[in-house]
C-alpha cells in the first residue's frame, strides 16, 4: 500500500539528471487538515536558478535537433513513466492539495493524454507550410524561392498552476507544448503540491534516460520564494514564459519579461469569470435544468477551475425566480470544503464576505455550514444589473464556489453588461436555437470578450484538440492571440523564420517537397 | 505640371472623413536642401487623439462586420486610389525624402500590390482551419463540437517610417495587413514626409466613400511631438500597434504598451545589421562579384534599409584582399550624399566619425567627397574578429551607406561571430553548395539569430509573399513570432476564438463546412 513514507520524497531540485540542493526549506502544506505534512523542500538559490537556465540553453542546442518522432517518442515515454507512478503521484497529490482521488485520477489522464497529442500531432502534423517558387524571369527583378519554417524559441520557464496539480503543472500543458515545440524547460514548481512536483520530474527524470535525450532538457526548481521566480523570467537564457495563476502575481511577472534588456513573451492566464448568459425563452422552459447544470458545474473542484461559471446573465421575472430557487435549492446539498491553499480560502472568504456586506448584492443561497475556519461554503448571490455596470469589484473574479446572479430588465441593459466585461476566458450563451439567431448584436458583443464562446454548454471541462482555444484578451490572458490549451499551445514555443534559395540539403523538413499540407505559389 | 502649388497641401489631421485642426505647427523639410518646404502642418492635440481612438472603436464596430470581398473592394480601391494620384504623391515624396523619382516610381507599385494581395487573400484565402466534430458517446464525457475561428483585434496605431514613405507608411505595409485584418487605423503620420501622408490619405479618403466604409476607419495625425506618440499608444482603446523606426523610440513606445493597465501588443522593428558569410571557397572564386554585389545592395536607397547589409564576415586572407581591394575601387563612383532627415546623416557621421577613432577599426574604402555638410559618404570598414566580438559599438546598427567587414582566422572564430550577434532581420550565407553542406553548425547558429536566412542572394529587396518573414529575435523584431511584411503580417492584428456548440446560422463564414482548407476531425 502507498504510504507517505515509501513516496522518499527527497525535497530536490531536479537540474540535470541529477538532484539537487538541501531540503531545509518550506513543508508542503495537507489543506485539508490545514497542517503542514511530513515533507520539506530545498529552497532554490539565485545560483540554482543560473546553474539550471545554462544547463537548459546548453541542452537546447542539442534538443532541438532531435527529430520530430524522436520528440514525439520522448512525451510519450513521459507519459508511460507518469503512468507507471501514478499510484504514488496520486497519493501525494491528494495530500498536497486534498482534491479527491477519482478527480486525480482523471487529472492523470488528461496529462497522460495531453503528452500523447502531442507526439501524435509530431509524428503526423495537421499545419500549413508555404512555399514561393522562383520566378527568375519576373521583371523588374525576380523572384527568390522563400520557404517559411518554424523554430523553437529558446529555454521557457513554466511555472505550475495551484488548481490542476497535474494538467497545468510539472509536466502539464505549458511544459508540453513546450518540449514538443523543441524547446527545453525549467519549471518553477507549485509550493503547494511540490512533493506531487518532485514524482513528475521522477518520471520525466526517467524518460529522459530511455530516450537519450540530453540532460538539462528538464529542471525543476522547488521554491516558496517570490524573488526567484522574477529571478528566473529576468535571466537572459529564458526566452518565454508559460504562466496560470493570479493577476497579482502573473502581472508583477509580466512587467518584469517587459522590462528585460531583451523583452520576451510572457503567456500568462490570470482570471476570467466566465459569464452564462441565460436567454429568456430558454429560461422559461428550462430554469431548473440550467440551475441544476449551474451548481453542478460551479462545484467542479470547489469551484477552482479557471473556467468556473461565476456570473450569470438573465432578464428578472418568473422564470428567474424559479431559477434561483432550484439554485438555492441545490446549493443546500453542496459540501463546504478546504481549498488548495489556506491563502485562496481566506481570498474566497475575504471576497464573499465584501458582497454580504454590500448593499446592492443579496445572499440568495448557501451550502453547508463549514465545519472548520479554513473551509469555505458555496454561495450564490443576485445584484441588478445597473450595479453591476457601475462596480468593478463585483466583476472579479472570486475563485471558489461563488456565482453572482445579475438581473437585468431590458435587452439594453444585457448588451451593458457584455460592454461592460473585462477579457474572459469564455462565455456561455444559453437560448432556444430561434433566440440566439435574433441577437446577433449580444453574441457579437460577446464574442469580442472572449477566448472562447459557447453555446448551451458550460464553461467547465476544456477539450484538449485541435479547435481549442484557452486563452482570450487581457486579463484571461497577456497574450489574446495565444491558447495554452489543445495543439495550437505549440505555436506560443516556436517562431517563424524564411529560408530563402536554399540548397536542397539545407532546406527543413517541415518545409521540404514531400511535406503533407505544402501549399506552393 | 505637377508643382508645389497644385498639390494643395492643407497640413490638416485626417480624422472621421474630415480634415481637421490648425496648420500652424511643423514645417516638413527638404533633406536634399536642407531647408523647410512651404508646407505647415497641424500638430495633433490629446484631444485630436482621443477623438481619432473613439472614432476608430465606433467604426471597427461596422468595419469588422464587412465581408472579405467588401473589404478587398475597399484595399483594392486605396491602390487604384494611390495609382490616380501618384504623379502627385511622388513629387510630394521626392521633395520631402530625396529619394529619387523611380524608386518611389517602384515603391508605389510595391505600395499597390501589397493592398492587392492581401485583397486577393481576402477573396480567395490560403488559411488553415480546425473543427473538432462532436463525439456524443464519447465516455467519461461526451466530445463537443468546437470550430477555430479568428477575430480582428480592434484599433490599431500605425506608426509611418521615414525610409519608405509609401510601402512602409501611411498606406503601407502595417496599414494593409491592419485594414485586411478587419482592424480600424490611425496612422500618426512621420514628421518627415507629412504632405506625403496627406496625400495619400486622401486616396484613402475616396477609396472609404467610394466603397461605403465607416467614416473613422481610417484616420491621420499629422505630429512631430513624441509625447502624442506616447499618448497614442497609451490610449486604452488602441488595441496594438506596428511601428517600424530606431530602437530607442521604438522601446519608448512597447515599454509604454506593456505598462498600460491593459498592457497590448506591440509590433516594433527596430533595427538590423544583417551581416553577410561569405566562405573561403567561394570567396576564392568570386570576390570581385561578391564586392560588387555588396556594393550594388548596400547603397540601395543611400543604405538607408532596413535589409541593408552593415556587416561582411569573412576569413582573412589573399582572396579576402581582393575582396576589399575591389570593394574600395567600386566605392570610390559612389556618390555622397543627403539622407532622409538631417537628424539620420548627422548620426551616421557620429557613429562612422567613432569608427574613425577606434583603433581597431580600419578605413578601407570611401565614397566621393560629401559637397555638402549634411550629406553622407559611402564607407567601408575592417576590423579583427576579437575585436567585434569584444565590443558592443562595433556590432551595432549604423543606419546608412557604411559596411564593416569582420576578417576571421579560424572556422571556431566564425561561429563565435554568429554566436554574439544580436537579433537580425536577415543574415545571409555566402558559399559553394558543398561548403553550405559542410557548415551545419555556422548555419544552425546564425538561423537562430535571425527571421530570414539567405543563402548567395543579398538581403536587400524583401518580397512581398506568402512565405515572407521580416522579423527576427530582438532588436530585429519586438515580437519575434510575426512578420511585417507578406500575407502573415495579418495574424498581429487578428487573434484565435473557439466557436464551441454553435448553432448552424451563427457558425462564422472561416469555419463553415464550405470553406476551402477546412481539417475536420
Amino acid at each position: 500500500m502507498t504510504s507517505s513514507n515509501n513516496l522518499e520524497i527527497s525535497g530536490l531540485h531536479f537540474i540535470t539528471q541529477s538532484w539537487q540542493g538541501s531540503a531545509d526549506g518550506f513543508f508542503s502544506m495537507n489543506p485539508v487538515k490545514n497542517e503542514k505534512t511530513d515533507w520539506q523542500f530545498a529552497e532554490a538559490t539565485f545560483d540554482d536558478v543560473d546553474n539550471a537556465t545554462k544547463l537548459a540553453t546548453d541542452a537546447f542546442k542539442v534538443y532541438r535537433n532531435k527529430s520530430a518522432s524522436e520528440k514525439a517518442l520522448f512525451l510519450e515515454t513521459i507519459a508511460d513513466e507518469i503512468e507507471n507512478l501514478s499510484e504514488k503521484i496520486i497519493f501525494a497529490a491528494n495530500i498536497e492539495t486534498g482534491l479527491p482521488e477519482a478527480r486525480l485520477q482523471g487529472e492523470t489522464g488528461r496529462t497522460c493524454n495531453q503528452l500523447r497529442l502531442f507526439a501524435a500531432h509530431l509524428r503526423n502534423p495537421i499545419d500549413l507550410r508555404y512555399v514561393d517558387k522562383a520566378q527568375p524571369e519576373r521583371s523588374p527583378v525576380p523572384k527568390p524561392e522563400s520557404r517559411l519554417s518554424y523554430l523553437p524559441i529558446g529555454p521557457v520557464a513554466v511555472f505550475g498552476a495551484s488548481n490542476f496539480p497535474l494538467a497545468f503543472s510539472t509536466a502539464g500543458g505549458d511544459t508540453a507544448s513546450a518540449l514538443a515545440a523543441g524547446c527545453t524547460v525549467i519549471v518553477k514548481g507549485h509550493p503547494a503540491h511540490p512533493a506531487t512536483s518532485e514524482l513528475v520530474a521522477r518520471a520525466i527524470h526517467k524518460a529522459i534516460t530511455k530516450t537519450d535525450m540530453p540532460a538539462g532538457v528538464f529542471s525543476l526548481l522547488q521554491s516558496s520564494k517570490p524573488e526567484v521566480a522574477t529571478a528566473l523570467v529576468r535571466n537572459y537564457q529564458i526566452k518565454a514564459v508559460g504562466f496560470t495563476g493570479s493577476l497579482n502575481v502573473g502581472r508583477i511577472l509580466a512587467d518584469t519579461c517587459a522590462a528585460r534588456s531583451e523583452p520576451i513573451p510572457f503567456f500568462g492566464e490570470l482570471g476570467s469569470v466566465n459569464p452564462q448568459f441565460i436567454l429568456p425563452e430558454l429560461l422559461s422552459s428550462s430554469a431548473e435544468t440550467l440551475s441544476i447544470t449551474q451548481v453542478q458545474s460551479m462545484m467542479m473542484g470547489h469551484g477552482q477551475f479557471c473556467t468556473s461559471p461565476g456570473v450569470v446573465i438573465a432578464k428578472s421575472g418568473p422564470s428567474l425566480e424559479r431559477y434561483k430557487a432550484t439554485l438555492a435549492e441545490e446549493l443546500k446539498q453542496q459540501a463546504s470544503s478546504s481549498m488548495l491553499t489556506f491563502g485562496i480560502a481566506k481570498a474566497y472568504q475575504r471576497q464573499t464576505q465584501a458582497f454580504i456586506d454590500n448593499d446592492s448584492v443579496m445572499l440568495i443561497g448557501k451550502g453547508q455550514s463549514p465545519a472548520q475556519p479554513h473551509h469555505t461554503q458555496p454561495l450564490a448571490f443576485s445584484v441588478d444589473s445597473k450595479s453591476f455596470v457601475q462596480s468593478e469589484s463585483l466583476r472579479q473574479e472570486v475563485f471558489g464556489p461563488c456565482v453572482v446572479i445579475v438581473e437585468y430588465q431590458t435587452d439594453e441593459q444585457a448588451l451593458d453588461i457584455a460592454d461592460i466585461l473585462e477579457g474572459q476566458l469564455t462565455a456561455s450563451i444559453h437560448g432556444t436555437e430561434s433566440e440566439i439567431i435574433s441577437n446577433p448584436e449580444l453574441i457579437e458583443s460577446i464574442s469580442y470578450k472572449v477566448g472562447r464562446i459557447i453555446f448551451n454548454q458550460m464553461p467547465t471541462g476544456v477539450e484538449v484538440c485541435y479547435s481549442m482555444n484557452h486563452g482570450g484578451p487581457y486579463p484571461a490572458s497577456t497574450d489574446v492571440k495565444t491558447t495554452s490549451v489543445g495543439v495550437r499551445a505549440m505555436d506560443r514555443f516556436q517562431r517563424p523564420i524564411c529560408f530563402q534559395n536554399t540548397p536542397l540539403n539545407v532546406i527543413p523538413a517541415d518545409v521540404k517537397d514531400s511535406y503533407q499540407h505544402l501549399i506552393v505559389k
